[in-house]
């Protein structure tokens, strides 16, 4: 058997019950370097195969055989299983080879990181990354633009890398043609990590703000608010239309 | 302290350990009856105050003002505590009366729905109510619009309800106004519940497909595709293209 399991942020805490039984359940756990070192206390006794950054077709490859040839394998990813995860990757080499996999959902950053921002996403959002590694630039941008002009809540992964600067900045520009330079934002930092912590601000200032890999950005719609130091989206209640 | 608490699709094995613990060290627990009695058994000794469905507002009107009086109060919500959840409205009516809250994530229906389905969110996504109830018709059917021009994966909650119908069949014929009817689509049925299952369908047959308050809807994206069952969207990969 082979599962595919979203291990949420890091922390034990952040688990579902259910993906810490699949992870208990595999002989062998699979996985980017840093990812099998916020698991590897958990399952001490288990066998880890770690590979390094964008060795995720290897890594794959490697779960697929050994699931193949009669082991349980779990490949674990950052997050959520399916959000930019390796379930789709997966999947792919597993129907090849005819080995069943079952997927493991994880708490997202979308998720952890709105709630430590307050409610961003509690309206419509879209979920962009802006690595333009797999991805044209041209169709990032695209999505940028519908998304904004359609009043989205935008919530951004991978905002930036070594190799890319300048993304998030160009990705702030778009939203400010259809969104006001005040508009409420957020970055979610080091979510469930040592280094948690939540930062508001505004368009204008996100455009110029420092974020890394371990950032996740939220861009709130034309409601967003900034209530009690807290970014919220409101859904439309009474009582929210009163605040505004 | 009042807490906001995204209790996931229901069963315990999906609510993270974190969740676990804030129910577990609040007095109170607020939240409407249906999700009441999924928690119920999992803390006997704890006083529930359930409202009907669309009690929001007096749900968490009771939650801030028992918190304000100095109570532990959480109030409970299906999926994320975020996404279409209570936590909005919750920090704004404790602004007002000056009472922390604290906001915990949970398992929310795109992740679990899509795990059950393959995975259809390893790309760019966006995530839509068909609710018109608190968001005019017009701009969801705007945004439907937007998110299928831009290729975005389509992730719809509230596809139905007793008093709307027709909605998902808008939303369908929105979509093959920039995608083909053979885009596979997927269904999620009572996710984490009885009756759990997953039904993978083209965009055209998705148009006349029978729905409840209890599917989840997902809509590919101009690359998914369905690989070994299974509703797959691709990264990007070789490996991937290799298959296409």
């Amino acid at each position: 058997m082979l599962r595919v399991v979203g291990i949420g942020p890091g922390g034990a805490d952040q688990m579902t019950p259910r993906a810490l039984a699949a992870l208990r359940e595999s002989s062998v756990i699979v996985g980017y370097s840093a990812y099998v070192e916020l698991v590897r206390p958990l399952y001490p006794e288990k066998e880890f195969v770690a590979t390094a950054m964008r060795g995720e077709e290897e890594r794959c490859r490697i779960a697929v055989e050994r699931a193949a040839a009669g082991e349980e394998v779990s490949v674990i990813c950052s997050g959520d299983a399916g959000v930019y995860g390796m379930a789709g990757l997966v999947l792919t080499l597993a129907a090849r080879e005819r080995v069943d996999v079952e997927v493991v959902p994880g708490m997202t950053a979308a998720c952890t990181g709105a709630a430590l921002l307050g409610a961003p996403l509690t309206h419509d959002f879209a979920v962009i990354s802006l690595s333009d590694l797999l991805t044209p630039w041209e169709r990032i941008e695209q999505r940028l633009r519908c998304a904004a002009e359609a009043d989205f809540v935008l919530c951004l992964y991978n905002p930036m890398s070594c190799r890319r600067t300048g993304y998030l900045r160009r990705a702030c520009e778009i939203a400010m043609q259809f969104r006001s330079p005040e508009t409420p934002c957020g970055l979610a930092h080091n979510i469930g990590r040592d280094g948690e912590s939540g930062e508001i601000l505004t368009l204008e200032m996100l455009r110029d703000a420092n974020v890394d890999m371990f950032t996740t950005v939220f861009i709130g719609n034309s409601q967003t608010r900034v209530i009690g130091g807290r970014m919220v989206t409101p859904r439309g209640y009474r009582a929210e239309r009163e605040e505004a």
